[in-house]
């Protein structure tokens, strides 16, 4: 794109000269950000565990494994050394496998600039203590919430590699660190938000995996897209609700981190958990599905971890739970839809859907007005 | 579908035996409709204009000009007297065309039961004043609210046809009569729900042809699914704000009316706002586009009627301003996309964007708590 057309490209450019940031991760979502740090003016330093991704960076602008075709931006860097991608940078975003991310932060621990915030660019939970990313930082790092911070939002890495625009909100409980993120990662073809509530920003992420294995499961019976788009404004509904539950606010799932990312994996034939979902409303067993794959797919093992989070909070999600079904064998996948959800004499309303209850509504007021919710 | 499989089959018929309703309108939408209502055990008849048409449906069991291929339901009757069509009918679904509503109102006048209750499947405006089909109704005959109601939610004809799992809300001001328009709808693959926000339900089948066309000018361009969910995303608060603005809830906007069918026409290729947005982003200008589709998109037509109303309220809608400027040809297709919305110094909080606003929940919690707003 010119930048005659984009008249942001300036301003947003010369509002990040000489900030200095690091991607530690250079699979496709790592080298990815960092291009979209680069475009925005931040000087970029991308981490590669093997040198020889790192060198192909570094010279040759490009990540063909990853990123085969794309054109990095000529100022990107990248090494293997850990120290020297750290060294001076005030943000350092982490783009690395969820199930690593906690021996990656203790090994980068000793470089780290004692200012410096670490930003999770990571969606899914710790299998062995479920906690979500930020939690596994400030936990293994024992950082002030200030300096924990996550990026989120409809972000299929392929197409913003090709600089198709999007968007994506940058959550910290410090709201002026969340604006130096928001304007770091603000490139002519992607914006930053903000929000201070991170608990809500991480759980779109993970919660959105469920409702695509639904979509997933009913596009391979054959359904089309009325059946899909009331799974998603229903799978959406189920989502808010565990997400207050867990401490969100609720507009966070409205916006881009949860409704936004929701559609774009739903629709994506790229995700792994539609893709899971697919072969299994396609007739495969779980097991087949695996071997075909040659992975599980992330949604398929939080089906019970987050149904029993959901019990614990006195929440019911009627979709996940067909989901489980299903995937049990106890439900043809033909039969997961919403008309199957609950057996009423009497039709529900509609606000009990897909919209925030009189309840959600009054703790949400409590706490903008700061009474004890 | 067997019965065996579906447990709500015999519950929901019958509760519906003997329920006489008819089906006004014979296109694609007005015979599934009977079909569904057929389908949940109702006694229904259709009125055809045409008696050709009237003949096939009663005695084929088939609509082959609108609705080829597809079985109709053993019970179902048609015919092209309106008075035969109306007689004993307690519920009265309108299936015509939005232009042609308030004529066929005029017509079957005469024969209308004066406790029978009308019930607009019709999405749309009035072009000549702008008014919603419910407005319409309660215009031309003067009728108390508790007799007009509405259904709506994402309903693409042919797939319901198909017996596709979805559902939609039936809104009336008479929560009663809400809940026995749901019942009589509630077919083994169709739910319905209630609410009694008749101006929510109604404007989200308006308004969602505008954010469709703006899906389909960037599919046009060629962008992926981040652009699409996140102009899905911002979209509906457009909508939101427009609809609350005119009186409605926003938790309707958030459900299977809003939300639901936004998504099912965004992501449908059979829809005409879609396909005419995509001819536009593919740079063929306006006219040509009529031209091609031989037929005017609804939502182009109202792109500048609802900035208009949206400025009187003292609304902003990026979104929907951008369209008009591509179809007024002052932006390239390619520049429409959630980062060029609004330039601002400090990236902006993402509660404005997604989410119900503080100023409207507090509306919202007053309107609950029954204090004025």
């Amino acid at each position: 794109m010119s930048t005659a057309q984009i008249p942001v490209v300036t301003g947003s450019r010369s509002r990040n000269r000489g900030r200095r940031v690091a991607v530690v991760g250079s699979g496709s979502w790592g080298t990815t950000f960092a291009k979209v740090l680069a475009d925005a003016g931040c000087d970029v330093t991308v981490w590669a565990r093997r040198p020889e991704v790192a060198h192909e960076i570094q010279v040759a602008k490009r990540n063909s494994q990853y990123l085969p075709g794309i054109n990095l931006p000529k100022g990107l860097k990248a090494t293997s050394d850990l120290a020297a991608a750290l060294k001076g940078a005030s943000l350092v975003f982490l783009a690395v496998p969820s199930q690593t991310l906690r021996q990656n932060l203790l090994d980068l621990e000793p470089y780290l600039d004692r200012r410096s915030v670490l930003v999770s660019l990571v969606k899914g939970v710790e299998k062995s203590t479920t906690m979500r990313m930020s939690e596994v930082i400030a936990d293994a790092l024992d950082l002030d919430p200030a300096r924990i911070a996550v990026v989120s939002g409809p972000n299929i890495a392929l197409e913003i590699a090709k600089e198709q625009p999007t968007g994506a909100v940058a959550s910290c409980a410090d709201l002026g660190v969340a604006q130096e993120i928001a304007t770091a990662v603000s490139a002519p073809y992607f914006r930053g938000y903000v929000n201070t509530d991170v608990v809500g920003t991480e759980l779109g992420g993970v919660l959105k995996n469920l409702i695509a294995l639904a979509i997933g499961i009913v596009d391979g019976v054959g359904y089309g897209e009325n059946t899909k788009a009331a799974i998603i404004t229903r799978g959406l509904a189920e989502m808010t609700e565990f997400a207050v539950a867990s401490g969100a606010d609720p507009a966070t799932l409205s916006g881009l981190a949860g409704l936004g990312d929701l559609i774009a994996t739903c629709q994506s034939p790229l995700s792994r958990n539609n893709t899971a979902g697919r072969l299994i409303g396609q007739g495969y067993t779980q097991e087949e599905t695996r071997e075909q794959m040659q992975q599980v797919a992330e949604g398929i093992t939080s089906v019970h971890p987050v149904l029993e989070l959901a019990r614990e909070r006195g929440i019911t999600m009627p979709i996940v739970e067909q989901v489980q079904m299903v995937l049990s064998g106890t439900m043809a996948p033909k039969n997961l839809g919403p008309h199957l959800a609950t057996e009423d004499e009497v039709p529900q309303p509609e606000l009990s859907l897909g919209g925030p209850r009189p309840g959600r509504l009054r703790r949400l007021l409590d706490r903008l007005k700061g009474s004890p919710s």
